[in-house]
């Protein structure tokens, strides 16, 4: 049989629901989807146009960052350990800095971290994610894409809820795209009243889209609904607000009926475990929601909330976080926290079928990793390496639907010095307005 | 005035008492020390011999690893996961595997990665402590080394306690060394008799050494000396074993009244919010033990335990745990943590004097950091970029006394190629053992 590209003699990690590794083992492509995986011993029936020896590296699906704001990485490391940081610091930074070309720019320079550390597929939540999508276009990486619905003025849309306007607009723009998935994002429940959540669930069931929301993120908002309706989940489910598609972001307030409703209403979790930590905020019981039967898939939060964009910071501290969650450092076993940052990213953004693991019919989303480094070796475990032990630096190269999207050259879809050149320039038309919200502390 | 190294036109970090940060700033090194720091515009007072343009760089205080144990890179990754892994697994793997070939070789590849991720000191607790002097000489990493003392047959020591006179023979053997402060390492109250205890004092005290030792790190520990002592502190402290000098690793289980007398007695903290997180036990209250004026590091805990060994890796985990602790986001803003990581380590280790910090008549440990990588920029504040974004592989240049001791084109003290064909060797020797132990899970 013939294939595009054929990687070999790597060791495979499957991440297929047997847990399947083959050491070594090869993987053929075949346009933009695998067409076969196994061990080498059966590598010999394919012919391909290009061959790639992968002996002592090690071949795994993509990571799916579940939750983050690319556009943010213009922000990064402004306004650190500060009480209210959202409604002091981010809402007023983005009022007065964020436009078209800040989201296009930061974005292209955030997506390079990314695939650099071997993401192939990002669930976002932001304003102008048309500019957001324009830029993974060019990078190659897959992604979800939720344009802002939120009651106040915002960067693209001069009115409360203007966001759905344009939400739409971005939808019907980009229907149909080969790595994005245009969609809509109510920013969190008490940002947007029940009324435009209904109205943003019927848009997108119309469609047959995911919604990306922050939900249970935060004291207040958790204080607020727990008076009314004895729980976030519960006020959004008493407005028919909770619904299979919607994937909550963070999700830490829960108690176990809310985690049963979770289940029974076919919600999605992506679980931020890094940015929730840096919050001071309690530990989402994403453990318990897997338990329940509910997708969940790991987040780095934006750049201003998370930071490192890689998915190596998150998929160490989220079995870390869990265990300490309950007392047990059998939780979360480092199998499944390797699950939880592939395979389970991408059926919490609705992509299961598409990627998150190394089958056949699947996209090729895939990861190639130097294991000889110094932080992993020795290597007895692969799981454990991968989610213990591996550093950013460990990936050589990123593929998103077959095609090549960064190796240690650099991005292939576009000039990564350029990149780099524009952040600098974003950040130095942010500094006078960081300084002056922070009163120059910053 | 003349210097052997001139390194110009960083950004530098002094984490000095004032936070001095100097941008762009340079640093002079006379023999293996720091001879000037400031600003470039007092620069031109010096000539060097060699001149390093650090533009567009970092340049601060080396890593301090208050905690590991080195050796154990032979058996990173196994037997992740389990319960009660320390006496099924660890004890038993070190009983059949550790030797003295073993230490050398596990130690030296371990010292690379450390190297290369800007680590110039480290604490370590071990068995055949005199073969990890041999290896960090041989890199030229500073470190203050604990020969174990234990009340079972070690690997090193047949008869129980033997590690006492195996350790006062290593401690006279490399009194005076430049880099290398041997030590005693009782293992911890719950393996250690009060007699040792304080035979292990007393010949410290006679030396003026510091002691290292894992203290209220597990919970039968915690739940046996509650019940006889009310607390593992005041356990040691009716046993006369709280002292100056003593470095406590872990001290997860304080109540208040432990943290006054950790701080009454003088007591220093190495802190491992990684391992300890991997174990799932509670948080360490290490922010409460510095307010109280207790010395706090920060430690990997050995490759088994804490599985990386970059610093990276902890001083972004240290702040968001204790933010978690206090449900404070202002707990241990970033520059907090940083110190903890440099000169907290070093006062810590007993160190306070010699290194940890950039101050003119202290030791030239010193790190340069790349600062153009995707994963760190913008740089708003460097405190924020050091502890939330930084990775191992920003790192480009790590000196210890003056010393170039790594750099991107690798070990300076000896052949890293051979350090990895050696652990790898290692490891082959101890998968069968392994396999056995976990009836072939890992």
């Amino acid at each position: 049989m013939t294939c595009d590209l054929l990687i070999e003699n790597a060791a495979v990690l499957t991440v297929d629901a047997a847990w399947n590794l083959y050491e070594p083992g090869f993987l053929a492509v075949k346009g933009d989807s695998i067409a076969a995986v196994g061990p080498m011993a059966v590598r010999r029936a394919w012919e391909a146009r290009t061959v790639v020896d992968a002996a002592g590296k090690l071949l795994m699906p993509g990571f799916v960052n579940a939750h983050t704001h690319v556009a943010m990485a213009a922000f990064r490391g402004a306004c650190e350990d500060v009480d209210d940081r959202l409604r002091k610091y981010i809402f007023p930074l983005e009022a007065r800095l964020v436009d078209r070309d800040l989201v296009y720019r930061a974005s292209r320079f955030c997506l390079v971290e990314m695939a650099a550390s071997g993401t192939t597929c990002f669930g976002d939540m932001y304003y102008f994610e048309d500019e957001v999508a324009r830029a993974a276009r060019e990078a190659g990486l897959r992604c979800v894409l939720g344009e802002t619905v939120v009651d106040f003025p915002a960067p693209d849309c001069p009115e409360p809820y203007g966001g759905l306007g344009y939400g739409l607009d971005f939808i019907s723009d980009w229907a149909g795209d080969a790595l994005v998935k245009p969609c809509l994002a109510p920013h969190a429940p008490y940002t947007v009243d029940a009324e435009h959540l209904r109205r943003v669930r019927r848009e997108s069931e119309a469609r047959g889209l995911p919604v990306l929301m922050h939900i249970a993120e935060t004291a207040p908002e958790n204080e607020r609904f727990t008076a009314s309706h004895g729980s976030v989940l519960r006020y959004l489910d008493a407005e028919g607000a909770l619904y299979p598609g919607l994937v909550g972001a963070h999700m830490i307030y829960l108690d176990p009926s809310d985690i049963a409703l979770a289940a029974a209403r076919g919600l999605s979790v992506a679980h931020c475990p890094g940015s929730n930590a840096k919050s001071g905020r309690p530990i989402c019981p994403a453990a318990d929601l897997a338990d329940a039967g509910v997708p969940v898939g790991l987040g780095t939060d934006g750049p201003l909330s998370g930071n490192g964009m890689d998915l190596q910071g998150i998929v160490g501290l989220f079995p870390k976080l869990q265990k300490m969650r309950r007392n047990d450092r059998g939780a979360v076993p480092a199998r499944q926290a390797v699950r939880a940052a592939t395979r389970g990213g991408a059926e919490a953004l609705g992509l299961g079928k598409v990627t998150g693991s190394l089958e056949p019919g699947k996209k090729a989303d895939l990861v190639l990793v130097d294991a000889d480094s110094f932080g992993l070796q020795p290597v007895y475990d692969w799981y454990a390496a991968v989610v213990y032990s591996m550093r950013p630096s460990d990936v050589a190269a990123t593929y998103v639907g077959g095609r090549l999207v960064w190796d240690r050259t650099g991005m292939k879809g576009f000039d990564q010095a350029e990149a780099m050149a524009d952040v600098r320039g974003v950040a130095d038309r942010c500094r006078g307005v960081i300084a002056e919200l922070t009163g120059g502390a910053s």
